[in-house]
């Protein structure tokens, strides 16, 4: 088979790229591992910027996450007994939209067919060649037969443990990672959400988070150490902690529910200097990783995307070689911005094991500013909604 | 000796709350270990917030400051190729006052004689007494006498190493500690500075700050490891490598000149919580030290007496036991505000030996937000200028 853009991995990135590329009238197909309800089965994030939520309405898919989705206008900090509310509408001018990435994902399955986007699902053994030359292709396993797909560019959209990143020798890229001591335990059920707005907490037991899919699915998470096991945590202890770290008041309005889901994830900061080598672009998850405290994660894959499908329409437009090799460099700009905004937010948090009593009362004084200075809200909240493209 | 009011340590601390209470009309006498020639040998802190220049004009005792001290609009960070510039100014409408320690602490000492305030130097040995009770004492040593100085109050203004702090058993407070892994190798030096601003540079050989006394006087500083001697920075190895640190523009208008003075400091983190023990008060460096990131320390001290004397002159004004007892929470707020923004700019510009190539990526980063956020800009300028009292 022959294409001209050929997509390795369909979560959303891949998914928002496909349609990008679509709807400038590119021939584009996306090969993905997993079968479309695995995909659709992993629980990640939730919260997208406006620059995401621009893609959608851009590409017209929009519709179902305007009805559905929650707009919020701001976000809490706590620090165990007070809710600092940083208001990022009133400091920016900008709303978030609270829309599950299984919801968008489905928008955009969904809609594939009738864009003429397609999507070979089930795809075993993906393998990446001729990186270097101008021919490069993709070689898979579709229903026990070998396929090839020749494309002018290959671009990899299959997070951080797929096989496009690891195409790329080591010698042609650093890379830069941390790995927090600690994990996320999260829980999803059928029950309200004890606040409207998402609540970050940082308590002296550990982080916890109140967050929520729709206005009857609520998600919370909490700082768990790593080696911690979900089967220690029946849903009582877990509702039991949630309860404490998110302070009297939010944590009185919990409702409680069996639990839809329970996982534990880890805590990574990571990126891969460089997202193109030779005919091979990167984006999303499998050049970078970010903590999820502060969702960039989606929202990151999405401005890559949209980078990325302006610079393959302009070579498939121009012969624009330039917009190709000026990619990396422009979405490692905002993506090192996105990479400092988790890690600070994380950093501020979490108890961190090796923290000391004066690190302690230094993340209690780092509160004290942000819910006294409304220059130091606006900083925050900027990040927040999304640096501007 | 009887008095109402006896103050250890005639440091800027100790001579700018004697000045305070004698202008309350309050009897005061000042015991100082060292000889006024010590006092004011020792090279400290040369920016002054507008609440410490305030403190002096509303002594009358601005004067001297206003006309050889240097108001300044802002200053720079540098991340080795560029100066982002903080306007504080046009970001808070304030300026700093570059005015030397030893200047201002000769002024208050000039002053003292004739508003009668007492003095006592070379006073060895001083020993506090009867804090618990309401008839406390100091025990000292003037010339092979013992000598005895009764008080209502007794005040701690004797820096970190001196007998005030000490005095308080260490059941009754609690105290934070952060030690840096480096120190502070200063120069004194008669040249013109490289820059009419500060410059805080983070190279990637270490920290550098160019700083100056006056238009002819300049102090420069590099970070160094802590086991590191002054021997081993002859004038010129420190000229060649401050000309490294502060990046090819400032570094290359540095002017070089004989070290009047050279000396490493180590860095440190401290917050000692109380600052009242029964009638003890403690105040400036006996009761927390910032790293010197920021020039906070001295602009505490001022921050803290004014507080302390507020405090007094309440007490003997209307026997308002409440403004005593008070001081310590008032005085400590603003204290950790000032902890917490000697630590972020510390953390923000120094190499740290067990830092890696993420943590590297990630002071680049924040700089790169700072230039780029004016919000991010204020929040830091705000604090620069000294925080509301």
């Amino acid at each position: 088979m022959k294409t001209q853009i050929a997509i390795v991995g369909a979560g959303p990135a891949g998914l928002l790229l496909g349609h990008l590329l679509r709807a400038e009238g590119l021939e584009v197909v996306i090969v993905e591992r997993a079968s479309a309800d695995y995909v659709l089965g992993r629980i990640r994030a939730g919260v997208l910027e406006r620059t995401t939520t621009d893609l959608m309405d851009r590409l017209g898919l929009g519709g179902r996450m305007h009805r559905e989705g929650l707009p919020h206008d701001g976000f809490n900090l706590a620090d165990g007994e007070r809710l600092i509310r940083i208001d990022i509408n009133a400091l920016t001018g900008r709303q978030v939209m609270v829309y599950g990435q299984t919801e968008l994902t489905r928008d955009l399955m969904d809609a594939a067919d009738e864009r003429g986007l397609r999507i070979i699902y089930n795809a075993a053994d993906v393998a990446l060649h001729g990186l270097d030359g101008d021919a490069p292709y993709l070689t898979f396993v579709e229903d026990s037969a070998a396929r090839r797909i020749d494309a002018q560019f290959i671009c990899g959209c299959d997070g951080f443990h797929g096989a496009a990143r690891a195409a790329i020798p080591a010698s042609a890229a650093c890379a830069y990672q941390k790995v927090y001591p600690f994990g996320w335990l999260g829980i999803l059920a059928d029950v309200p959400p004890c606040d409207h707005e998402l609540i970050y907490a940082n308590h002296e037991r550990g982080f916890a988070l109140a967050s929520m899919r729709s206005e009857t699915r609520s998600r919370y998470y909490i700082q768990v150490p790593l080696d911690e096991k979900v089967a220690d945590w029946p849903d009582d202890r877990l509702w039991d902690e949630l309860a404490v770290r998110l302070g009297p008041e939010a944590g009185g309005r919990i409702t409680r529910g069996p639990a839809l889901e329970k996982s534990i994830a880890p805590l990574r900061s990571f990126v891969f200097e460089t997202m193109r080598h030779g005919r091979l672009l990167l984006a999303g998850d499998s050049a970078h990783i970010v903590p999820p405290t502060g969702a960039k994660g989606l929202n990151l894959a999405a401005s890559d995307v949209r980078y990325l499908s302006e610079a393959l329409a302009g070579y498939f437009r121009r012969r624009d070689d330039g917009a190709i090799t000026g990619y990396s460099g422009r979405a490692l700009a905002r993506i090192w911005q996105a990479e400092r905004f988790s890690w600070q937010l994380t950093r501020l948090m979490h108890r961190f094991p090796n923290n000391d009593a004066f690190d302690r009362r230094m993340q209690m004084a780092d509160l004290d500013h942000i819910a006294s200075s409304p220059a130091a809200q606006t900083a925050i909240a900027e990040n927040y909604v999304g640096l501007p493209l």
